[in-house]
């Protein structure tokens, strides 16, 4: 039976799992969850995800939630097909992209996101942006990316020289960002920017881009 | 070569590295870093951490940051020894041990430790607890500790009937937390108080929590 995914195809953390499901190459069902009608806040979402949070992985009898639990189940259980997501077979670079993806969930992520939201999600409730969060979250991110700068000087992705998750782990959120007037923060990183141009241009991404429409008119 | 914990013994980040290193019986040295001088922003401290963060293990050549990392790390390494912290032989029972570990990282965590920060670290900095912030965390808090009331009124531990590394992530904030004025957060929830008690009551915390002064004269 065919994995079910439930989400939103324009939402950074559905469209991370959808990833890690492309690129393991998995035959999974997506199934559209109407988050601007509150769907996820209701039953019988709910009794899948009792945070009301998009997405979800059903897998048979099993349920899961939260974007980088299913990434790491995903690239676990289907570690022999497509690229090793993981590093199965190498303890010390297994450990590496651990570390790396935690740093995109407790550094760049807390950084990047309240940017995003000041640009795409204010406008889209009839607010202006909050440039105090903005310029605040523009700090955080320098320190974050002169990191990644010096990181990716060495090796080619985050965890070493190899694809991994922690590196597709940035990419939704980036994406959108890349649409900000912050983009210079990526671009004017002659490392990050030519990291950024190698993950955002793999198939996986590409099989779920023309979907991350928020924004769009 | 026993592995080296880099870190400070009051530290919620430290601790959580601390106690499960303890839970697996691993030898360790622990290794103080002096952050109130600042010597997690200085070389030597930064060639381990670019980012200057506590905690830092190294193990051999391999040098970790990130402290949900190094629990992961350690949990799989020592996987025979002490609990089974991971499920590494049980894939449902795995798939949820990463669902609520993230769920600590990502719901449980920012709603705790901004009330943390604002009854510690403020006064600390001879500020006042800014009563706004925690008024918002308390809102979001309430709602996670709603779904745990009720999970944890269906088994006896997040993922499961088992104690695992999604426990005992919590341990560290919980214990700073429930020094503050909104214990009654986690006390006016009976499976929830009933969870705490039990997670702090272990001897692997035991070991940790006379280190966990910040705050006390």
């Amino acid at each position: 039976m065919a994995l079910k995914l439930f989400g939103l195809a324009m939402s950074t953390n559905t469209t991370r799992a959808m990833i890690c499901l492309h690129e393991k190459e998995v035959d999974f069902e997506f199934v559209p969850v109407n988050v601007f009608s509150g769907e996820h806040k209701q039953t019988p979402f709910l009794s899948k995800n009792p945070f009301g949070l998009i997405p979800v992985l059903e897998d048979g009898d099993l349920t899961l939630f939260e974007s980088r639990a299913i990434t790491t189940y995903v690239a676990e259980k289907f570690k022999e097909t497509g690229p090793d997501l993981i590093r199965h077979n190498d303890t010390k670079e297994a450990a590496l992209v651990k570390v790396w993806t935690e740093v995109e969930s407790q550094n760049y992520d807390p950084a990047v996101s309240p940017i995003i939201y000041e640009y795409f999600v204010a406008p889209f409730q009839g607010k202006e942006p909050n440039q105090s969060v903005i310029d605040t979250n523009i700090e955080k991110l320098k320190n974050v990316l002169d990191v990644y700068e010096a990181k990716l000087s060495s090796t080619k992705y985050l965890a070493g020289d190899f694809y991994s998750l922690a590196d597709l782990s940035h990419v939704s959120e980036t994406h959108y960002f890349m649409q900000t007037p912050c983009a210079s923060l990526i671009n004017d990183r002659p490392h990050v920017k030519a990291w950024w141009e190698d993950i955002s241009s793999r198939p996986a991404f590409n099989k779920v881009v023309e979907g991350m429409t928020f924004g769009q008119k």
